[in-house]
């Protein structure tokens, strides 16, 4: 920890910061002031790179890959192009935190050297970059969690995920913004400031991987590593339009992370993929565990990455989906509910019967919220409080909402904390339950329910990206946290301004749901992403991917 | 809760108790006073029952289920067999809580009743009978968890794990006795007093399973379900010359169990399978989980039974065992080493070179112990303390060594727990990487280990089963609680009285090793069984088994 004033703490971290991006040659050319931006700044870099950097950038995943096997594309070409968008991407959305070119170069280096000594990649992901949201350890580099007070930690080793993808042939090349705590669904620290949105600039990027999410969304990176305890990896997903999959906990490592409350076990965290398509999130998926991580992390479950096509529904028999409008406590948005019927109707015309929807009747999600927000600081946040007032930076707006303000923090006694625990393990086993009830029989030998939804889908959301500090509402993402269910987001459509006027008769049910309401306005929410959420029963992480996939390509010939 | 003295509960206790075994018809013969029974009673029931109960009783669980299968035993004549032998055990160990035969025989009529009908049985378990710890909830039965506090609640529902056996066609007819507190490796209440060990009344049945380990120990029972947080399945099936399997927690659910300190997850309890035979272990875990018990127990991870021989050795490829030969806290007694150093040379000499032993070296026993020790009593045994003086019974011996005695036992924080957790963490970290290092590489395709050790060989405790409150060190099975490796006890001797002498020259290291040396005198540990553990990584349950059904085979063509 340092003895600095914060000031001069966060001086220090962006000096670092563009110092790194300072090195990146040839040097990046210059772009408006920010004042002058436009509000969608998503063009930007297309505009001012050069036409292979621009064609490398805003490449799949999969295309990127491809183009590598083929050594069409250089892995020093590939860092070099993501290393510059990611410079750019800094000055259009502050998402940095910093850049690794040397680091980076190298590698991508080794990877050309490698194919061509070999005359075979490295590996699965042979030379693709992957850019890591900042609290992923990286050895010898800073590891802050969003405190000013814990600037100047050094990472003594790579987080573990990072390893496996490592042995998989990536390239690490860019470390992403995070919001003070780690506990909001945006990204405001005062060590960097706040992270916007790509698509409009007076909006979020969600949080609390929001570095990430503004980066993918601006294609400064089409791979990149969240967490989620509350909907971190879904919200800045949501916000930038990308593809971002919570898996279920205890699939991918979690040693080498730097967060306040470690030990706690009530909630999982979990780490996991972000990607600007859904077949990055499965190579990803099958990079990190094909080689038996469990071994040397005794707390994951020794299951591989089955290939989602084996786990889609069986010919002639649709798969079921439950779609949840509303959980009755906070409406979505109106672009959030006609996203949704339409990506129903297109579905059901479309899909040739491959889905079946019904309607999902929310479990009491508010019971589920009080019991998760309750356990997510069991020490009455006293580790958190700690963590800022060692520098003395001030409390950023979304860390009081949560921790102070937040009627359901307090220090528990170990007596309260196992009667929550209970409260929790029931209501995971009643909404098994409600789920079980969807079914129509079991199978006498297998045990398998007959004709039970598959997935449900959802909004990630009551909204898109909101106005900064004012995502207050966490349900629809921390809703499956505290099941821990597997949950898939993916992109499907933008606000509209025509479609989407806000309905001024409606009545809302409570102060949450006025709160939410009143936030809307179509002109406020121009431009921006709407994203849908796909959610499976525990370890069912496999068939999510592969649900979406079979709803993609109907939603694309249905375009 | 009773407002009455706990004396007068407990009275209440027996007579209900000794009322069920009453109704037994015909009634049971008469057997010695408890004063003039010998120390072996384990051939007194044979003495006793018609020859038809005493071949029933004593076959194995596969061999009762052929004969059932094959009619040639009805599913009523195998329920008033072991019946009647559990009543018998009663007498001379005191294992019992109550008999259920009117629920039993009932039930045995359907199983005869469906086969007649069907032409096939119920199922896997078809006419079974498997005897239960008083703990695992039977609907309408009583449920205490060992506290005279506790008695008169009555379950209002089966156990989880009871539902799956019962779908698979068994019948459920004894339950069997627990410690105060369940947290003794011994069976020690105010409720029903002391169960002794059927092979020598002087010694403990060992616990907190106890009940079920005397119970399978005199053959009253050939299956039977015990739960284990610190040993207590395996402490009683090594004491009682039976086999346990201690699985992987988050395999088998824990659904309708009655216990303090509900809501911790800190060391999970499990529940699982004793048995007369390796086999049961096998034919109870695939029953178990055949019909996916996760889809209404989401804490389970899905893992199916995979059938254990699909994952013994390959040809060619011995099985290499590490043989933690002593944990450097406290040294086992000479019998246990003699066994072990028998087994070993056994299995070398005659495994055809199908095995490979290594010595294992054991890592921080005493650090485990420490925190395996600290996290049980989280709230500083608040609440074990509460259900003791609701009745105002005693303390037992064993209840105070483990609670208020216990240098580790303190009212936790929830940041000191969070510490520890994290403490906890990293010591399974630790101890998977001294595995890890067993091997002599890892294969880069797969990712894994080469020549690494498959399984751990060690003593189930430092002794065989020690005289009664004596049952003080816990280390040979907590540490796989902490490690949550699962972990199976089989037998392979008994106390020789010519070759276990005491060895009067060791010098004991500390404090806990004097205790235990103390206790050693052949004479003392007359015809006590002793039997041996195999450990396996976490979820390699049907690896260890499969590795003690290769070893079995060996061992009996040594024999």
């Amino acid at each position: 920890m340092s003895t600095d004033s914060w000031e001069s703490i966060a001086a220090e971290a962006q000096k670092h910061r563009d110092a790194s991006i300072d090195r990146l040659q040839p040097p990046l050319p210059g772009l408006p002031a920010t004042a002058d931006l436009p509000l969608d700044v998503t063009s930007i870099p297309a505009a001012v790179l050069t036409p292979q950097e621009v064609a490398i950038t805003e490449a799949s995943p999969e295309h990127v890959l491809q183009k590598l096997a083929g050594q069409e594309w250089s892995a020093v070409d590939v860092a070099s192009a993501f290393l510059r968008r990611a410079g750019l991407a800094q000055q259009l959305v502050n998402c940095i935190t910093e850049l690794t070119p040397e680091r980076a170069l190298a590698r991508a280096k080794e990877c050309d050297d490698y194919l061509k000594t070999h005359g075979k990649p490295m590996g699965p992901l042979h030379g693709l970059p992957i850019s890591v949201k900042e609290m992923v350890g990286m050895k010898g580099l800073d590891l802050n969690a969003g405190f000013c007070g814990w600037w100047g930690t050094v990472a003594e080793e790579d987080a573990w995920l990072l390893d496996s993808l490592w042995d998989a042939g990536c390239v690490f090349y860019a470390r992403t913004t995070q919001p003070q705590t780690l506990m909001h669904l945006e990204t405001s620290s005062n060590l960097y400031g706040v992270t916007v949105n790509p698509y409009n600039r007076n909006l979020t990027s969600g949080g609390s991987s929001g570095g990430e999410g503004a980066l993918l969304g601006i294609k400064g990176s089409c791979l990149g590593i969240g967490t989620d305890i509350g909907g971190s990896i879904r919200s800045p997903a949501a916000n930038n339009g990308v593809y971002g999959l919570r898996p279920t906990a205890n699939r991918l490592p979690l040693g080498g992370l730097s967060a306040s409350m470690e030990g706690a076990e009530h909630i999982m965290p979990v780490i996991g993929p972000m990607s600007t398509s859904l077949a990055g999130i499965d190579i990803f998926m099958h990079a990190a565990l094909a080689k038996k991580p469990w071994l040397r992390s005794p707390s994951l479950v020794p299951l591989p990455w089955t290939p989602p096509a084996t786990l889609a529904s069986t010919p002639g028999k649709p798969i079921k989906v439950g779609v949840l409008w509303d959980d009755g406590i906070v409406k979505p948005h109106l672009p959030i509910l006609r996203a949704l019927q339409e990506t129903v109707a297109k579905l059901q015309t479309a899909g040739n019967s491959q889905f079946e929807f019904v309607d999902w009747t929310p479990y009491k999600h508010d019971e589920a919220w009080e019991i998760i927000a309750s356990l997510y600081f069991a020490d009455g946040g006293a580790e958190e409080s700690a963590a800022i007032a060692s520098s003395g930076e001030p409390w950023r707006p979304l860390s009081r909402w949560i921790i102070p303000d937040n009627p359901h923090v307090k220090n528990l006694s170990i007596a309260e904390l196992w009667a929550l625990t209970n409260r929790r393990d029931a209501y995971r086993a009643q909404y098994a339950q409600v789920w079980n009830d969807t079914a129509s029989g079991v199978d006498a030998t297998t045990g398998d329910l007959l004709g039970a939804v598959d997935v449900i889908l959802c909004p990630v959301g009551p909204g898109a990206a909101p106005p900064l500090d004012c995502a207050r509402y966490w349900g629809y993402t921390s809703q499956w946290n505290l099941l821990d269910y597997p949950a898939l987001v993916f992109p499907v459509g933008k606000v509209d301004q025509q479609r989407d006027a806000k309905d001024g008769s409606y009545q809302p049910r409570n102060e949450q749901d006025l709160y939410n309401h009143e936030l809307y306005d179509p002109k406020v929410y121009e431009n921006a992403p709407i994203s849908l959420q796909l959610v499976g029963r525990r370890f069912e992480d496999e068939k999510v991917v592969g649900v979406c996939r079979a709803m993609e390509a109907v939603l694309k010939t249905a375009l």
